[in-house]
């Protein structure tokens, strides 16, 4: 499957004095190695293998100044990469260049638990996170899926499925430290829980995808672990039916932690994968948190509205275990739907559009879906009115990719149209830029240019995402 | 009392050509009449007037488009005007040019009850929202106590009371349409809950100052009307008990939608002003949202952590004009704190700090006033850490002015060793220029400034306010 044009023609070799310098400075955390390029050329996308020329192993923010100053002063591309859980191209090397990993720099910096904020390094993954401060009562609660790093759901705007409730990368970055393409250290705000101390300049980092600064560190808004969880499962007869619930749920203020689809087909592939037997027709999972009262009175209100919605076989579980069940199928989901198609590449949909134009959509797709020549599944964080088609394509296949395409342009065309956007939480990266000046118009993407150009003139970092460089 | 400096030395008069345009365009809705003229030269800052050299009245997003062509063609300053509810001298015309009015662009453009958002137009002000809305089931929880405009409150990235719970504007605002200073009208977001579509333009806007456009309309999300609200009222021996109190309430993750402190002077101008009886000890008071049940398990909560702090007469109120007894001094602070002197003038610091840090800077601050020659009084909103003292100076006396600068001086100064912040909800403006070399650090300052570059070459658009142009 190709990209959608060939970005490889912009390629230069990289400057001899430049590699010697990176060796001088990183040693054996400088590498051009095959192996070690290929990982760092490949991401989660659709897109074929782009590497760079080199990687650095960075240990701190002082190496990533290093490498900056060096990328800048030879203008060569850089690229930051986390877990390479990336589902739209943004680490792909498409000039060349430096893969800048993060890995290493996987320190917790400090826990303020008084003030429930910890600041980490940005190659930190949310799951070392929750496993370090599990003693201190407090949890990071985003969960986009991948156990993504830090500093690239920072940069990715990333959410996922407690979003409904805690709220998305957006709302829970207090502060980043950021190395600018000048090779400055800042650091984007203090950590106050509000301030208006000038521009928002967390929020701007927050979603550039690597394009105007390097981010090392992250500090983050915790929460407290719940006194009570519980979790339910309903199926219902039809998306259309189990949509109309969430939109009911989100109206009356219940403060659901979590409320995710499952249509017929993710339902039947997470059955086959994790051998469960959940009835086969859309299905909503929901989890509450709260206290032992809060959470009792939510489930009973949730009931009652999937009842009315013509909701079967409520199930209600209190028990980790009896969660852990339920929730197995969502868990699962994207591996399980992979197993479908045994070799497959998938292809991945990310609209969100304001809930009372969700069943509409996903009615949509559910139709155009029934007629695609490539199995497929659906599941939506339909609390925030967000969905993901997940296209199971034929690697090899240049048609299943056009049409996959034409798919996803269909519905993304449908979800700027009612008034929503074409990624709630992957990103732009090379993917998604075709559609950039659809949602946004020519003059916010002339904005966008111009504040690019004011943080990299150089257009070092991560060139050819998000945006292409001004003409 | 003086302004820092004298500003108006950069002033010369209005182009004749430019003023003809206005005048054709909007007849008289444009006016340099004296009366008007102060009017809008004058806010709730300690500073004195600073008039512009005329005002424009908009009626439409056509309207500011045109001035803002006008003024971007002759160089001549342009300051959106809402309701002159600024505390630091944002409408302030240091330098001339127009005020444009925003008052008659007060409409509610569209609401989308079913997903809980509203458009309306920058000059409505929240409690005509809240008016025109209340049959909905809706409301819009930011209240800075003013009734300031929602294109102000986005443009200062207000808060208030209900903030630690609702969020700021900073978490409210959906979309902004704005006139970029190129005169084009932008749309900074669809109307998705959540999107990584590209540079968060939304926020990058909210708190701006009207320094890198003009906003036009304003997208917020709304809430349910809570099933229940109650109040509680507790006295404290100490500040420093009740904000104990208040950590402890934030830790545990108690949903309480206000908490706000008064200290002993405030609630003595409170009984004064309103004829309440309550005890002259340091006070919490707060409000609880969500259904009947929770909003009493709250409440309970509460109650026990204030008796372990050493809360005094704990009182809880459920209806509404018992509710409305409790909160009466904490909604009239401000004009109940002028009248402990009459005819003085105000200055109100804003830090912001980690809740931990949060009591120090409280006791500090209680510690330089009872020092001061002025009469001050202390209200905070203390579950964001954030806190107001509202020193009460004569008019007409430097030293007074001078002394109330210094002890400002000592509590940013402090705030911003404790990782917090000069200002939690007020903005910048003029007033608190002097800090942001201290709380971001030049290079900061430097991007800040590139960005308004890209944004505003002429610097057109509010010169002057957030930062110094780039010298």
């Amino acid at each position: 499957m190709n990209a959608p044009h060939d970005l490889q023609t912009l390629r230069r070799p990289l400057p001899v004095e430049m590699s010697e310098a990176l060796r001088a400075r990183f040693g054996d955390r400088f590498s051009v190695a095959n192996a070690v390029r290929d990982h760092h050329g490949n991401d989660e996308s659709p897109y074929p293998s782009m590497l760079p020329d080199g990687v650095v192993f960075a240990q701190s923010t002082e190496d990533v100044v290093a490498v900056v100053n060096l990328c800048n002063q030879h203008g060569v591309p850089l690229i930051a990469y986390g877990a390479g859980s990336s589902l739209e191209g943004h680490i792909l090397a498409i000039e060349g260049g430096i893969s800048l990993d993060m890995t290493q720099m996987n320190k917790i910096v400090v826990l303020h638990a008084e003030d429930q904020t910890v600041t980490v390094q940005a190659g930190l993954t949310r799951k070392q996170l929750n496993e370090q401060i599990r003693d201190s009562g407090l949890f990071f609660p985003i969960d986009p899926g991948a156990d993504a790093s830090l500093g690239g759901m920072s940069a990715t705007r990333a959410s996922g499925t407690n979003a409904v409730r805690y709220g998305t990368m957006r709302e829970n970055v207090v502060s980043l430290t950021v190395v600018t393409a000048q090779g400055k250290v800042i650091r984007t705000s203090r950590r106050a829980r509000k301030s208006s101390a000038g521009y928002d300049l967390t929020r701007l980092f927050v979603g550039s995808e690597g394009t105007l600064g390097i981010i090392t560190e992250v500090t983050v808004k915790l929460y407290p672990q719940p006194e009570a969880v519980s979790a339910a499962v309903c199926n219902f007869p039809t998306v259309h039916e189990a949509v109309q619930c969430v939109i009911q749920t989100i109206q009356l203020g219940v403060p659901v932690a979590r409320v995710e689809l499952m249509d017929a087909n993710a339902v039947m592939a997470g059955n086959r994968y994790a051998k469960l037997t959940l009835r086969e027709t859309p299905l909503l999972l929901f989890e509450f948190h709260g206290s032992e009262a809060s959470v009792k009175e939510q489930a009973q209100t949730v009931q009652e509205l999937a009842k009315d919605c013509g909701g079967m076989d409520f199930e209600w579980a209190e028990r980790p275990e009896d969660r852990n069940r339920l929730w197995t199928a969502r868990h699962n989901a994207y591996f399980a739907g992979l197993q479908l198609r045994p070799g497959c590449r998938a292809s991945t949909t990310d609209v969100c559009v304001p809930i009372s134009r969700l069943a509409e959509c996903i009615d949509e797709a559910t139709m155009l879906l029934e007629k695609a020549s490539f199995p497929s599944t659906i599941v939506g964080h339909v609390g925030d009115g967000n969905f993901h088609v997940l296209m199971l394509l034929d690697p090899d296949s240049q048609e299943e990719w056009e049409e996959s395409e034409r798919l996803n342009h269909h519905l993304v065309t449908q979800a700027i149209e009612a008034d929503g956007t074409c990624t709630g939480e992957h990103g732009i990266g090379l993917h998604k830029k075709q559609f950039m000046a659809h949602e946004h118009g020519e003059d916010v993407l002339d904005l966008m240019r111009s504040l690019k150009h004011a943080f990299d003139p150089n257009n070092i970092l991560n060139p050819g995402k998000i945006l292409d460089a001004r003409p």
